[in-house]
């Protein structure tokens, strides 16, 4: 008796911007394993008496569970259930998908996997902007902030990044974000580049704050550490 | 007597991948204005008696006409309808947004933007594959593989490009891909980093093709060139 897991990118927060397949699958789900940032109004959608398991991964932090997370998907599945895993944005996207696929390959359970809006890409429309312009931004990147251990990642390509003429989106990368800033702007980034912090990204505490990269730098030295997931964006970003 | 646009992400092609909220729009909406990327299925979310009105974008081709289509978004919206401005994928990535949205501004008329699926996440998600990779692939890169004139781009940044260490979607780059291979491999970049080519993402007509970059180039030395739009992924692609 093997079950089925459906990998459900759940987007941005707004549960509104599921996809019509995400809310198929939510509502024919046996247990629906979610993580504290797909979490809330997305899980209206369950049918009732469907097993709602928070997996309890947290913004900006490397869950030491990722082996607990695989164990739980595969042994729901070997009892027949279908099960969704909820990711929030798209899965592919910094999303640990592989370390969960590999765990049901390797017990031979069949999956699939629902893309979904990026966090990036909501940001973005929330802001009135568009991640990409001819001419002066051809290339979008995404990098992540954090490594495993919560710091910078040691070896990032500085060329890529510190490129004026392409718009980058930093997840998890506020609490690191001074320490990037200080090797960009050395490798060449004006720190007037202008820059988005977004947080909570279309859900009701959603923050965007228009600044640069010297002055989002500033503002991280000052404020309260805000819990809430926070992206930042720099680049030859638009008006608005 | 002023109008409302809404510019919708509407996915890679499958209407299930439609968010809720694109759905919703769709059936509110006075008129349509489409490309034929987006078109199809999608449209039977739009209301009875709704002006759907094609406005001929191809893929791989720089539209000859976006000044038309801005002159006709403002128009419909100043005859007070709410129009939606359908946009494959996600519309702020390689979707021409601000040529429009900024004829919208100019012309005082409100607008909002709905993000979508991009068609680079559908095509992971089709093939099975996370875009990111912890240690391997840390940094997730678009570009597009041609310009206004339709030639490859002249700035590209190489060292970004050519980065073992990123994985690549390429943009509409089929037709250009061999000269930007040669590129790519003069900078260091190995002929057998894994390739995915990927066209009619999500559509019945999808096709997925695991190959290498140099692969990739033998087959479109050989092929018929197919007229579906096509992604082109590589990198240190998961093994599907």
């Amino acid at each position: 008796m093997t079950g089925f897991v459906s990998f459900v990118g759940s987007g941005p927060g707004d549960p509104e911007l599921l996809t019509l397949k995400a809310v198929d699958r939510l509502g024919r789900a046996d247990a629906i394993l979610f993580d504290d940032l797909s979490a809330g109004p997305i899980l209206s959608h369950a049918r009732e008496g469907a097993d709602l398991v928070g997996v309890g991964k947290r913004a900006g932090r490397a869950s030491p569970k990722q082996d607990h997370v695989s164990r739980l998907l595969v042994d729901y599945a070997k009892t027949g259930a279908r099960v969704v895993r909820l990711k929030s944005g798209d899965g592919g996207v910094f999303g640990r998908l592989e370390e969960e696929t590999t765990a049901l390959k390797d017990a031979d359970i069949p999956f699939e996997i629902i893309p979904g809006v990026p966090a990036a890409c909501a940001a973005a429309a929330a802001a009135g902007i568009p991640l990409t312009r001819r001419l002066t931004a051809r290339r979008l990147q995404f990098v992540t902030g954090h490594d495993i251990a919560g710091q910078l990642p040691e070896d990032l390509n500085l060329a890529a990044l510190a490129d004026p003429l392409a718009t980058t989106v930093v997840y998890m990368g506020r609490r690191t974000f001074a320490k990037l800033a200080g090797l960009l702007t050395g490798a060449g980034l004006p720190p007037d580049t202008p820059a988005l912090l977004a947080e909570g990204v279309s859900t009701p505490d959603q923050v965007l704050v228009r600044s640069t990269v010297a002055g989002l730098v500033a503002q991280f030295a000052q404020g309260e550490p805000s819990k809430a997931p926070a992206l930042i964006l720099y680049g030859p970003l638009a008006d608005g």
